[in-house]
């Protein structure tokens, strides 16, 4: 039984060990298109930041670990394209030389692109996208060779926010330039203006509501032209605007796409194709509320879609169960997190969302340190079930894990009213008799018991 | 509508406010048999530990909160005895004074008493017990005036580990004695040695293994005397060896008891007494799993059973959805939280507990601050069926919070691998791809196969 897996990151590498921790007599290879297997490439700004010291410390797993699981990893081999009838993918090395494998089952996880988006000169050097690790290298080798004093980030998503951070922490000037009303967009408008004043008490500086159009060169610096009469001078830009599904080897051997032109596949994570399966960036993510397919490439759906097609490519039956979107962020000494659906995501979705907003102490607030936090909770007026929240806190205020509880009455169907049922851990150090996410759904409710009356 | 309510701590507070905010117009009374309601009797500890300067904080409401909702308190006010056919509850205020308030309805939340061992000298000025607001003020006056070099603590469990945090913090030579082998027996063995570890690395002595039999005072100071010749002298005594609930006043309206001598309440929190609810630590407690009453008297399940009477004594019909013993204490810099059974628990309800233990770090370890946690997950092996959690680390690393995700998914009925599925928070600072908790469900489930062999 040859299985053959295509990438060497999050999807790829988890098709791998699933495979051979079922099946150790498979012969499992993985062709990864650069020498960087099982990176963790969501470290990357903590990287440039200085924060992490050696980029060899982003490895989930070294070389060595991988291959003492019997698994075999073809370092810088490029696959073009796959002959499905023939069961061969071609592939070319490092120095061109073309050759074919052959595959029983085939697992694509050729994860996502940087999206370029339509601004002149953006190919100008000092321009900078950040997915895998040679882009880490190119800015780190810039960060080091030209000590630029300012940068310009395009994009206030995610990587925006963190790597706003990160180079704030190695004392550039940045400058946030974000197309939409507020920095992350992921979350309410409320959370992004907070997070907004959190940068600004960073000194870096927040433009909204702006497109940029033009990059330029004059007098060794780089000028960034943008809608509303928008100019900066800066000596480096970073783009992130988002990524787009890496598909071409799938579509070669007749692989459907769907959604934001991602790979279609049921939720065995298998493609249309005979025996071929796929996973992570590339692929359309069954969302667990929508109950249709989305696109919302994240590493943990990566990790757990690539489980399940290399349990199924040695011939289980794993199925996904599905993504609630949930994400965490720390920026500063901040924490955004958020999962399920936002307010106008449950209206666009045909919910009819009621949103509650408490703000509260992390812990009883006669403990030291207490600080205050920011709790949404979205829920569905007639059902009364709990289709999302969002979270704004202090760092070291549990925040992260706090998000988690919602997710997981979410993944169990809960209805608002669920949470206050819920048995969660107490101590005034660490919480309330009441946790804040109970505190929350009491308000949110109290808020329907008003519109219904009191009962008796 | 006159709404009696017996008892100023968390079930008898949680109850009135419900039952105003759902019946404005009814008449709500709390009879408070201290001065001191809805005090935060969880915070003593950390009152007499000094890191809580005014006692007066650790209310959760004041006074004038509670009166502004409209509820009367009859403060110092103890009741003596229910009358359960003409509806009415003598009382005796603090001056002796005698009366009779009557009710329409009537909850009943008389809390819990510090177990009294049998101990000889166990009345010796410098023994203490910890419960109300008069306890604290007691042992802060004796630590003020007598200015105790050393102090012996009986008991290891919750609040005997707070106690000695709290002691050795205001520079007291501490010793614990617990007659089991180890130190919070509510968790395991091998937890509760981590735990001695780091009570000994703050110089407490632990005494495991050893009953204490006599107080004796010798030349002014007190000697302690235990099985296997344990001899201590010492300056201060705590006894901490459980709580016993306070069902006197309702055993004279006609209220049955059960497990631990509490009273026997339906989910709704009715008493077998027409009109007349309970909550809080006198009364038997659902437990979600077992599907049996327990006696399980903690502060977020009297906030909730509360609730719950508060609600149904207007004319709701709410119900307790059960408890899992849910509970997190930090000593030191330690946090232990727990959820569900343990497998002796478990084994002893007709389970087949099977218990995967993972050591790992709360966030990837190339961010700065990584510490590692220690996670048990215990499921039952025929069924899969997660029954319990219990986890270790370092506070500030979302240990409490972590097992409120396994209490929510245990309050769903999940199964273990239904914790591998879950699309949790993840960013590195905060977390890895697969939670601690997810990781712990795969070393659990990966056991579990090695037993059923690989699919295909």
């Amino acid at each position: 039984m040859d299985l053959l897996i295509i990438g060497g990151s999050d999807a790829g590498i988890s098709a791998a060990l699933r495979a051979k921790e079922l099946m150790p007599s498979a012969n499992v290879s993985i062709a990864v298109a650069d020498g960087f297997p099982n990176f963790s490439i969501c470290g990357l700004p903590f990287y440039l930041s200085g924060e992490v010291a050696d980029w060899r410390s982003l490895a989930h797993r070294t070389i060595d670990e991988i291959e003492s699981k019997g698994i075999r990893l073809l370092l810088r081999h490029r696959a073009q394209t796959v002959g499905p009838k023939q069961r061969t993918v071609a592939v070319t090395d490092h120095t061109g030389r073309r050759s074919r494998l052959t595959y029983d089952r085939l697992v694509i996880g050729t994860g996502a692109a940087s999206v370029r988006p339509p601004i002149n000169g953006i190919e100008t050097p000092g321009v900078f996208f950040l997915r895998w690790m040679a882009d880490s290298f190119s800015v780190d080798r810039y960060l080091n060779d030209k000590q630029p004093k300012s940068a310009v980030l395009i994009g206030g998503g995610y990587i925006g926010m963190e790597m706003a951070d990160a180079l704030t922490l190695r004392g550039i000037k940045v400058t946030v330039v974000e197309f939409a009303d507020t920095v992350l967009g992921t979350v309410t408008p409320v959370f992004g203006k907070m997070l907004q004043e959190e940068l600004e008490r960073h000194q870096i500086q927040v433009v909204t509501n702006t497109t940029v159009e033009s990059i330029t060169v004059r007098n060794g610096a780089m000028i960034i032209k943008g809608s509303n009469q928008f100019e900066i001078s800066t000596d480096m830009v970073l783009v992130a605007v988002g990524s787009r599904p890496e598909t071409a080897l799938a579509r070669s051997a007749g692989c459907r796409t769907g959604l934001n032109g991602a790979l279609t596949v049921d939720r065995h994570m298998r493609t249309n194709v005979q025996d071929i399966f796929a996973a992570g960036d590339c692929v359309e993510t069954w969302h667990r509320i929508l109950q249709k397919p989305t696109y919302l490439p994240l590493g943990t759906t990566a990790h757990k879609q690539g489980r399940i097609a290399g349990e199924n490519a040695v011939g289980g039956d794993a199925a996904f169960e599905g993504s609630l979107g949930t994400q965490a962020v720390k920026i500063f000494d901040l924490v955004v997190a958020r999962t399920g659906l936002g307010e106008r995501e449950a209206k666009m979705a045909g919910f009819d969302p009621f949103t509650a907003s408490l703000e509260t102490w992390d812990h009883k607030v006669y403990y030291p340190n207490a600080r205050l936090m920011t709790i949404r909770i979205i829920g569905d007026r007639p059902t009364g079930r709990c289709l999302g929240a969002q979270i704004l806190g202090r760092h070291g205020t549990e925040v992260s894990k706090r998000i988690d509880i919602i997710a997981t009455a979410i993944y169990n169907d809960s209805k608002v009213s669920d949470l206050v049922h819920l048995d969660l851990s107490y101590t005034p150090p660490l919480s309330s008799p009441w946790d804040p996410v109970q505190m929350c759904a009491q308000a949110w409710l109290r808020e329907q018991e008003r519109g219904s009356g009191a009962p008796g």
